[in-house]
């Protein structure tokens, strides 16, 4: 598999890694099967969404705090649940269909690593299941 | 890889595409492997849930109303973030197993394509991975 | 696929499946593809996260039933829309990258079964797709 690494600069952060995503399905050289996409942390998370206004990720980041407040009184004593429900709630891989040696995407979706308990350095796993 | 287009006719509707996605399984006469389900939408999104009384799907589409209302004032000046929220929360991609060419459901799941923006002309995309 | 069988003794309950899924994949001689586990139930789902302090899963599962209450006045007259509901936002199936013939979590992570309507007798399904 290859790891893209990912040095997160605030407490809530969404980091746009479509880029880097579609270079290592373009590396690989496999035409047709998955691009996986895979978070090893517990307080941090995937998700698509659009790519174009930035105030849609404001809103998704803001929203999120909403339904789940990082200053309740939660029982674990890192003081981060918050950050590890959010991760449940988005999750934390992605299934990406590769044809023609390319991510598909539609038009407006970009892939995102959610940060919710930064800043730290953070990686993302990419396994390209081969189907030719 | 297969498409379905869907035309959803409200704003937020859930659409079931059981019989569609075991269509195209059955079609690619692939017996072992694994179906990915991809919505490639910003304001839609993809869920597995009860395929029997009508009023579970009611049930969830109200209640992701109560918890991103629509009507709220998000930064997004298009006015459909909560749209946005709701894809990221239920996601936009799904895995069911194919064993002996047919796509393994429990009894009482169907695949639903999820609007959260209609209506719209919509499209579901599907990609069997063969595992023979 | 295998079956992982288990038996919930609680309404809201996440059990820990991680040395089961790993058994299997070892079980598998697998050395390199992708482990996919599905939940067949419409009332529980699956999630991946911390694995070491046990207050985490209970504030996920607390904070839940304050998003979704049991008790509210949902359509559906069965009593466990909240179910349905939770096993929506958090998802039914998981992708973990095999490696070496291992599951590859990060350092934290463990693989939770998610009950929301039990106790009850639930299985787990799992798929590994051999990319050798």
């Amino acid at each position: 598999m290859d790891k893209i690494g990912i040095n997160t600069v605030k407490r809530t952060e969404f980091v746009d890694i479509t880029s880097k995503v579609e270079k290592i399905v373009k590396d690989s050289k496999i035409k047709d099967g998955l691009c996986v996409i895979f978070c090893p942390h517990t307080t941090a998370g995937l998700t698509i969404n659009e790519n174009a206004d930035p105030s849609v990720k404001k809103d998704i980041i803001e929203h999120l705090e909403d339904l789940v407040p990082s200053g309740k009184n939660y029982l674990h004593s890192e003081g981060n649940s918050d950050a590890h429900i959010k991760s449940s709630l988005l999750g934390n891989s992605l299934n990406i269909i590769i044809e023609d040696g390319s991510l598909t995407l539609g038009t407006w979706q970009g892939i995102y690593f959610c940060e919710f308990d930064g800043p730290r350095e953070r990686q993302v796993w990419i396994k390209i299941i081969n189907n030719a």
